[in-house]
């Protein structure tokens, strides 16, 4: 059952549709994990993939903050996106359009069955297809990963999408006002230095082109 | 004086170079600040900027985390780029390339006068040009503002810059390698439903269209 946090500011800027939600940990390749450690707090970039009801994350068996998480350290995850840069007529309306969520609990680490299943959903996350075009995992490369799964229980998004509201006196003089979108693709793919000849770009990257 | 923390992975992507560290934290929009509170770990996307040796952050004189981070609660501030897709014939040596800087330390709160050369500093920071276009901010709105610095004093800056490496099997294979560049940048600027007639894109906005 997903339950919301009661934000202390900016409740209008909450949103608590599942549906957003979904739509921007499925468009976000990073995740910025947060974890208290006994040194302080730590805040780790990271791939992820939305697995259903759960956000899925990886890493080496001998990584500090993956070790942490798995012993069920809690953890907060925030995936955000900038959409605009806000331009009001003082600064202090200015800022961005942007969307942003904070995900809260504990993880769990899978078992290897479930582990090569989820690497899976990582790579088909990012690259659609790619898994028909590439070899499967092999154990050895399982037993060095690590995959931790957070239940998607208690969250909260934030968004910021309208233009600013400057007061009456600075919409009346001569200040411009308005948003400048933040835009991003993906440019030509760049083959490795060490690409037999012949091998074309596969369809899982010339599909990123349309996206 | 700058120090460096000792990674505990990784150690080949961990750069020194405090001009590599000035470079991202001058690019990057958006900081992710983590604290530990009392009910756990939190994760904040924020704007930010670099003003020489520290960072600057500024929100409302009511926010939680901003109230936290005052009374001096450690932070580790978070910034990253993501630069590319590296894909590698397996699923186990495909990633991304990424620029991403942890800074840890206390926060200091500025005074009023210090707080208003930092708004401009964040102002400039986006828009270079912009706070001549428009008004100074006025003390009503620098009292409602609270403006706070971390040094940038204990930092580490991790980077993955390279294409995958494939064992000599998978290179042998018939699977594709390579990286996909992320590319961003600014769309074309719109106005704000309440614009006056007559009142023309600035210099400031502009520009943005050449970065």
């Amino acid at each position: 059952m997903s339950r919301t946090l009661t934000p202390t500011r900016m409740a209008e800027r909450l949103a608590t549709e599942r549906a957003d939600l979904d739509a921007l940990l499925d468009e976000v390749l990073v995740a910025h994990i947060g974890l208290s450690l006994e040194d302080g707090p730590l805040v780790i970039p990271t791939g992820f993939a939305r697995d259903g009801d759960r956000l899925l994350f990886h890493g080496s068996t001998g990584s500090r903050w993956m070790r942490a998480l798995a012993a069920g350290t809690p953890v907060c995850v925030t995936v955000t996106a900038l959409d605009a840069l806000t331009v009001a007529r003082s600064a202090f309306e200015s800022g961005m359009q942007y969307r942003s969520a904070c995900l809260f609990g504990t993880c769990t680490a899978l078992t290897a069955d479930e582990a090569a299943r989820a690497l899976d959903v990582f790579t088909e996350r990012v690259l659609p297809g790619r898994t028909a075009e590439i070899r499967p995992s092999t154990s050895k490369e399982l037993a060095a990963t690590m995959v931790l799964a957070l239940p998607i229980d208690v969250w909260s998004l934030k968004r910021s999408d309208d233009f600013a509201q400057d007061a009456d006196a600075d919409v009346a003089g001569d200040a411009w006002a308005g948003v400048v979108p933040l835009v991003s693709g993906y440019g030509e793919p760049v083959p490795s230095p060490d690409l037999r000849a012949g091998i074309d770009v596969p369809p899982s990257i010339r599909r990123l082109a349309t996206r």
